[in-house]
Order: structure tokens, then C-alpha cells, then sequence
């Protein structure tokens, strides 16, 4: 509506002429009422202005429009219909970049001294709060897979700021089976809480445990992520990765996933999670019955009040 | 992932330093396969530029992030769950403006001559492909309701280059009765296509028909969308308003909507579909004892070969 009828601001919202209205993305930000709060205010207000901008840059067709319009309703109906077992607007989130994104802007912490602390990565849907403790030395397998190539892992959690150990920090590992399925996913064949599991650092900052080198796996291939996917011609495989959780009541939480360094996903993973210092390398292993392979890392946590570098 | 391990573009995409990684949004689009259309590249490029742009700039929570995940889901569930009657992402879509936004990018043409055609709105989720046909100076009102108070609405169909009417255009109007609701909201008291029908212009451009003086209404209070509105302390009231759609083979139709000028909704209609030459005046009418209002509404249409001025 022009500002002659109802008092808008005429205020030019782009740098050039258009044939476009240039106060209209102002007068719908200009009907949030008195009470809208300080942060929906930015941030909804944020979210229309970048949500006009695309649609006026590449002038969105109606047809365009509508078939976003059905996509929404389609994630949705998958989680509805799945008995929300199947979250695929998570899962459309992911592969456009925005949980790693929000991970980053959540958690990103750039020291001042050049050492920074163990980089985060997605939680993603597996986790689960009821993994048990279990001891050093021990093993979260529970059902043996076939393929499954078992590597002892082990290594130092440590403290940024006086590189000293974390006695008691928790370690907390999940990881899909060597079919790429979770325990959740894959009841047949898995045990609740098979490959998951807590261990306690002990006095030097050590943890060790038997675990699964990991397995690369697809995301599902039937619902609304999967055809965006194909719209951007890309693959829906995730690299093979070791999920885990870092924590101590004085420390900041680090949760990550670690990557082998050898994995063809690595720099296109669906969904963005692979960090550098989250590549590891998987070592052959002499001289223990239990495993073929080692895998040394070792965890860096910030003290809790840590703030390192402001920009 | 940093540039030395991937290869990435290390471009810098924000003007300040940032604690985020400035290759991230870049990575992310180069993950684009070859075969992805030019179209697609284009708008899911520039979506996903915006989405990161927005995130960053409001540095979105992970919990904002993730109500927006639920936040979606519900919006198809409530699809799913109604058997596909209520359509929340078009109306989510509707209240943020976009639908009314995408109109305009579709149908805005501004002449050179300083008279432009009329005004197009959003068609809404109301109009049917089986309106009737009926004769001119007959009544669309099938179902008489309390407090209907009954319009003759005329006028001209006109040519925007030539000035000359347009016989034999089609000018298709429907709208809700006076207790805001359309037919297929209403079974009960409305009859399939009551409020409802299509008329052939005359010779002279002219149609002439009975319809209600229309009612203002609220949008759904249950769902997603009107959390939305509340999350932005709006109103979920649409101005009382005619939907009409006029056509001819030799033009660009114009779908649109027509507003009565004393309507408290004008200027905050919530899904912003109000322009100034669409805001009418409905006169006290003597001397016709089917009516007690008028509307005169002439529309100007657009030859189909008409481009208007350029930007």
C-alpha cells in the first residue's frame, strides 16, 4: 500500500529504482505490535528482510512459491505419519549447512594464545542421555558386527588455558554399527546402548576403551531432504565419524565427531560437520588380541569462564 | 574446514572480521553437483546465502534453531493430520508476506503512459475452478445469511493501451458470506459454489451483478501460523474483501481483491494484500429492491503482448 493511504515510511529499502514497492518489507516489519519481545523482534524481523531480499533478488516465480509451500507440508508429514521418529526438517537444516552453523556460532572459541580448544561438531539425532558408565579398558561393543575392525582409543583430556589433565572429565562416545545404523535404527541386529558409552578420565586425564573404527553411511533417501539433494546434485553421504561428548562440571562441554583421515566424504559432507582437527588417524595395532587398529586423541576443554579472543 | 586441507576458496564473505569461519557459506555452495539446473543454482544459492547471512547475524541460538526445526514439522503435521485441507505453510508463507511478495514479482507492471492496469492481489486458498457461470444482473447469493447486506456491484472491463471495453471477458468473483466463512468452510449453511460465479462481459465491457457487502474475518487460531502472529503481537484479521479474477484470451488476467475504504484491517492486513487502488467505496443504493448498496469497480487490463515500463 503506498504511503499516501496508510502512513508508511517511504523509505527506499534497496540502492537501486525497482519496479518493486520499496516500502513493503518495512510495513510488514512495522505490524509486529508493542509487545513483541526485544530478541523476536530481531531475530523475526531479520528472517523477513533476508526472506523478501531472496525472493525479490531471484524474483521467486509463484510456481516457485507454491512448490516450497508443498515441500514444508511434506517434511512435516513424514515426521506426523513416522510417528516423529523421522525428523526430516532437522535433516533439511543440515544439508543446507544452518545446525553446523548455529553449532559454530554457538561454540566457537578462538583463543588468544594460538591453541584452541578441540573444535565442535553437530550433536545430530543419536545421542542419547542413557548411555551407561562404563570402565577404562572396557569395550562399548556389545553386539560384534560383521566388518567390524575394533580399535582401542585412547588419550589425554586436558585443560586450554594450563595444559594440564582433567581427572574425572566424562567421555561419552556414540557411533553407528558397521551397517551404519545406530542402535535405535537397527533393533534386530543391536542391543540398546550397543556402541554407546560414559568413561570417566582418571587421575592423569586418560581415558581407553574399545570401540568400532567407523563406517560412512547415507542419510535416508526417501523423503523431502533427499529431493533437495537431488536439486543441488549432491550425494547424501555423511564420512565415516565417531561421535562424542566431552564434559566436566568446571569446563566448558565440547560435543564433536571424529573423522579417518583416509574417508572420500570428507570435504562434502552432507551436512558441513568436518572440522581439521577433527581428522584422526587410525593406526594399525601390534601386540593386543582385542584390537587392529589404535586411535590416539586427545581433548582440549576451556575452563567454563574462558571467553578467548573478542572481534 | 580450513582452506589448507579442502582446497576451499578462502574469500572472505562478511566486510568485518568474524569469529566464524568466512569459507563456510562458499563450501557449502560449491558442494553443488554439475548437473544441478542453472534455476536451481540460482535460487537455492541465494536462499541458502540468505539463511547463513540471517544466522549469523542474529547468531541464532541452537535452541532457536531447533524450535524452528518443531516449528516446522507442526506446520505439515497439521497438513497431514487434516487430510490436506489445512494448508498452515501457505498461510505461514501468507502472514511473513511473502505470498503477496511473489505476487507482485509475477504480475507488477508499471506503464509509461501513467495509467497502470489494476492492481493484482493474492488469489488466496478459496478460489474454485468450478464457479458457474451466470448471467449478468443475477445474483451469486444462493444461500441467504443474517445480516448480508446485498451490493449491486458493475462496471467496465477496459483496455489499458487502447482505453477501449473489453466484451466477452470473464470476470469470476467469489467471496465469504457474512459470517466470514466460504462455501467449503461452511457446509452447513452454504451450498457448493454459493458466493460463487463467473460473468461474460457485454458489448460495452460492462458486467453487472448481486453479491454481499463483504465481512471481515480472522485467520486459524490453533496452529502454527497463529503462533507466529502472537510471537509478533499481530492480529490475525483480514479486512473484509471480494475476490475476483478477470480474464480474456487477448490479456494478462489480473486475480485481485477488493477492500471497502472504512475497514479497520486496511493497514495492517495480515497478510499485507492491500493496495491503493483496490480500496473501494461501496454507495447507498435507492430505487432497487434487491439491493441496498452499490459498487461501481472498473477494471484495466494489460494486452498479452505488454511489457510496460523496464527497471
Amino acid at each position: 500500500m503506498a504511503p499516501a493511504a496508510t502512513g508508511l515510511s517511504n523509505e527506499a529499502q534497496a540502492p537501486n529504482p525497482s519496479r518493486f514497492d520499496p516500502s513493503f518489507t518495512q510495513h510488514v516489519l512495522d505490524t509486529m505490535g508493542p509487545k513483541t519481545t526485544d530478541r523476536n523482534r530481531v531475530v523475526l524481523g531479520s528472517l523477513i528482510k533476508h526472506l523478501h531480499d531472496f525472493s525479490r533478488e531471484v524474483e521467486l516465480t509463484i510456481d516457485e512459491w507454491m512448490a516450497a509451500v508443498h515441500f514444508v507440508n511434506d517434511v512435516g508429514k513424514i515426521y506426523a505419519e513416522s510417528g516423529k521418529t523421522r525428523n526430516e526438517a532437522h535433516r533439511v537444516s543440515d544439508i543446507l549447512g544452518l545446525e553446523t552453523l548455529v553449532d559454530e556460532i554457538a561454540h566457537k572459541i578462538v583463543s588468544e594464545s594460538g591453541v584452541d580448544p578441540t573444535s565442535s561438531a553437530i550433536l545430530g539425532p543419536f545421542w542419547s542421555p542413557n548411555a551407561p558408565f562404563r570402565d577404562n579398558g572396557s569395550t562399548i561393543i556389545q553386539n560384534p558386527a560383521p566388518n567390524g575392525r575394533v580399535c582401542l582409543m585412547h588419550g589425554v583430556i586436558s585443560d586450554l588455558v594450563t595444559g594440564k589433565p582433567i581427572p574425572n572429565a566424562v567421555f561419552d562416545i556414540w557411533q553407528a554399527s558397521s551397517n551404519g545404523k545406530y542402535d535405535f535404527q537397527d533393533p534386530d541386529n543391536q542391543s540398546p546402548n550397543n556402541l554407546r558409552g560414559k568413561f570417566r578420565a582418571d587421575e592423569n586425564g586418560k581415558y581407553w576403551f574399545y570401540c568400532y573404527h567407523p563406517t560412512a553411511y547415507s542419510l535416508p533417501t526417501d523423503g523431502p531432504s533427499y529431493t533437495l539433494l537431488q536439486m543441488m546434485d549432491r550425494h547424501p553421504m555423511r564420512p565415516a565419524h565417531i561421535h562424542i561428548m566431552v564434559t566436566h562440571p568446571e569446563y566448558k562441554g565440547c560435543t564433536t565427531q571424529l573423522y579417518p583421515k583416509d574417508d572420500q566424504w570428507l570435504a562434502t559432507d552432507t551436512v558441513f560437520a568436518v572440522k581439521d582437527d577433527l581428522v584422526v588417524d587410525f593406526k594399525p595395532l601390534k601386540g593386543d588380541d582385542k584390537a587392529v587398529l589404535e586411535l590416539d586423541y586427545n581433548v582440549i576443554l576451556a575452563p567454563k569462564d574462558y571467553t578467548g579472543k573478542t572481534f
